[in-house]
């Protein structure tokens, strides 16, 4: 055996698995919980299926007709069309016009590796990207690790406690010409039609290029065409775009990758000469897609009674996230906890912003064993009839405690942790927490500080 | 709507998908015959999927208890094991002493793209790279595309119509030290014990470094230890190095991604500093890997029954491909074609060389609408029943109408296409022909003058 290792100056990295969920592992409280889960949440703390595709992956598994074989480098063509239509409507006239396509990729970390590919050689006049803080770890770091230059920006506004539609606005007017925009989070960010307009007017001045990312069309307002309505406005304006589109979250499809980068442009000559160059990545990334979630998917929006149970299914996920919330806010009512709760509720979907400052959240994680981001942005689908008596009231616990940071400092010191309530189960999946609690500013494989 | 597209410099790609697939498609021929498929075909042309494996399907989609979280960015643990001790057996020392790991990666591209990655950037020292002609198309364009200098390399003597394993010893003599050397093909490529230990040596002294590409473990002899034999050797011999080893065509699972990149090194803390920076790259290509095909081969290999379901369906297969190359051989001897077909039968596994030159080739696309990669390896799967007549006698034309060049151009240039006969059936599946027929050395993206 030689004795030099030809790995000998390679060091250990930094994983890119934040440090709060590490905590949360190393945390061994019997009631330790962890509200930054990537994935929505059923009542019973499970990860959500909808149930027309545990009825689907049956079905696919006794037909004996089909065919495993390797898909085309694109992927499945008829998965491709049903996203696009999904998206953009069965009659957007983008599609009629042949001017939209995709291609169908390893989730959207797949896609954003394609788009961010297809932009480092074709779009060299500017490696500028603006990131949403939310997806800085999960997407901001392909970029990073390809060579742009990626600055963050938030719709939060944390004293105000609110979205603020102003952020994004003075992003593009900062930002150099040619820079690309990654809008993450498009139907919680409060925009009104006026100042969507007055964004588009400024991106196209300045040839701001938009790279959208959604990952959970449906799961906002219930309705499907609702969530992606600005995205159809984009394209009626006449932008050229990419778009990370995600079927995982919306269908319950999480461990099979299913994803579509999705290319609008001006003319089919245009798209066929983009998704052929996206080909050429496709093959040298992972040659084929895998297929088993696309062809779930498929079945699913061909059928018009299938998507019918299907997008029931998403309305009551939705159902679920508002009630909860709703919930959340009156017991923080009945407690007298101090300050308005208003924007757990005026904010939409499975995630949203909690309010708390970092003095709050610490308490939270270091007292309560209730692991939040530091940014307060949490899975509210991890809230549920067992927990959510705990979670209040120690939210209410970590307001006033703060109140007195002197009486705070105290107790973050010399006291031992407070028993937990009996009702608070232990969550047991911690897989997807790898990729769960972005919502941290500060998070960055090389440093390490984040989640 | 802008006058520019911000595509409008973006050119279209030369395809990678190879000009024989192509013309192929193109082939109105009710007759043609695609011999280049790169995946395992039944007697009746279906693409083979170990009986087993469609059991397991059946069984997961019906287990309610099972998570389809999101995976860890490393893949399912239990599925890198098994793969591992699969390829290595389970009681080997170097998994026994924890420096064998592995990734759980996107199919076999996927394992090259994370190795190729983790080369550009950790083993600056040579960015050469060897890689066998047949894995140029797949895997060359990977490491060329990420700035790599390529090589090809063949083991296959067309004069002499054998395994030449001088080529590879000549490959390593003649590479300057720290080369990648790309191993593919290593049950078939011939060299004697004797050999390796003469290739090891100089590859030792030259620090070359190995990257094998397993693809079809037990598809070749129908023993799967025997298979990886050599691979073992390397390990035994205190190699370092790394590994694609693909499950697809073994199982017969071929559009889930199945794949994993394999890693040895000298020790465990080499391993897990090698693993953490792979992770990291991983985590930008997919986040987390598709799980479906994984699951069901964890499945089987963990259940000592299923195994030998399994490992009996594989030494089908190896049966009937030695039956159908004893049958060409025996109808090329039968219609008194000239030359000696033994090397048909000395070659082992799905893929083997047909032995025909290029006229010979030609003819059989031009003339018989037989489309085989111009190197001659052909798909010996393909070849059954239905179209073993037409195949041989269309070979037998070849070789005799190639004997007489002058007649053969009169021939190519004058005469109309051959009426076909009835008995050879059309073949529907086109798809994985993407990545089919990948013999020839001259293929490759720029030029796009391959199969």
């Amino acid at each position: 055996m030689p004795s030099l290792s030809v790995f000998m100056d390679v060091p250990m990295a930094h994983k890119a698995e934040g440090s709060l969920l590490k905590s949360y592992k190393q945390d061994n409280h019997p009631n330790k919980m962890f509200l930054a889960y990537r994935v929505c949440m059923t009542e019973e703390g499970h990860p959500w299926v909808s149930p027309v595709v545990t009825k689907l992956r049956r079905q696919i598994a006794q037909d004996s007709s089909l065919n495993y074989e390797y898909t085309d480098v694109m992927g499945m063509k008829s998965f491709i069309q049903a996203a696009l239509e999904l998206l953009f409507g069965k009659h957007s006239q983008a599609i009629v016009e042949n001017r939209v396509g995709g291609v169908h990729s390893v989730g959207d970390n797949g896609a954003f590796q394609l788009g961010a590919r297809f932009l480092k050689t074709w779009h060299q006049d500017s490696q500028i990207v603006y990131i949403t803080s939310f997806q800085k770890e999960l997407h901001g770091l392909i970029f990073q690790d390809m060579g742009f230059t990626v600055y963050e920006y938030s719709f939060w506004d944390p004293t105000q406690m609110c979205m603020d539609p102003d952020t994004v606005i003075n992003v593009v007017k900062q930002a150099p010409c040619g820079s690309i925009l990654v809008i993450g989070n498009i139907t919680d960010c409060k925009l009104t039609q006026c100042q969507w307009t007055n964004l588009m007017s400024i991106m196209k001045s300045k040839q701001i290029f938009p790279f959208f990312d959604i990952t959970s069309q449906g799961l906002s307002s219930g309705d499907l065409c609702e969530d992606s309505r600005i995205l159809r406005y984009f394209v009626a304006q006449g932008f050229e775009f990419f778009c990370s589109q995600s079927l995982s979250k919306n269908f319950g499809i999480y461990d099979e990758g299913v994803g579509l980068l999705v290319v609008v442009t001006h003319s089919n000559q245009h798209l066929l000469c983009v998704l052929s160059q996206m080909i050429n990545f496709a093959h040298d990334l992972w040659l084929s897609p895998p297929t088993m979630g696309a062809r779930i998917i498929t079945s699913i929006l061909s059928n018009p009674s299938l998507q019918g149970e299907w997008k029931h299914s998403v309305k009551r996920v939705v159902e679920n996230i508002m009630l909860i919330k709703e919930k959340v806010k009156e017991k923080l009512r009945l407690l007298g906890t101090p300050g308005s709760w208003d924007h757990i509720t005026d904010q939409k979907g499975t995630h949203s912003y909690l309010g708390l400052n970092s003095q709050q959240l610490e308490y939270l994680v270091k007292k309560k064993h209730i692991y939040i981001p530091r940014n307060g942005w949490i899975n509210f689908t991890s809230v549920n009839a067992n927990n959510i008596d705990y979670i209040t009231q120690s939210i209410n616990e970590a307001v006033l405690f703060t109140m007195d940071s002197k009486k705070y400092l105290q107790i973050l010191t010399l006291a031992p942790a407070a028993p937990a309530p009996p009702r608070a189960p232990r969550m047991h999946r911690e897989l997807s927490a790898v990729k769960a609690g972005l919502g941290c500013e500060q998070v960055g494989r090389a440093g390490g500080a984040g989640v």
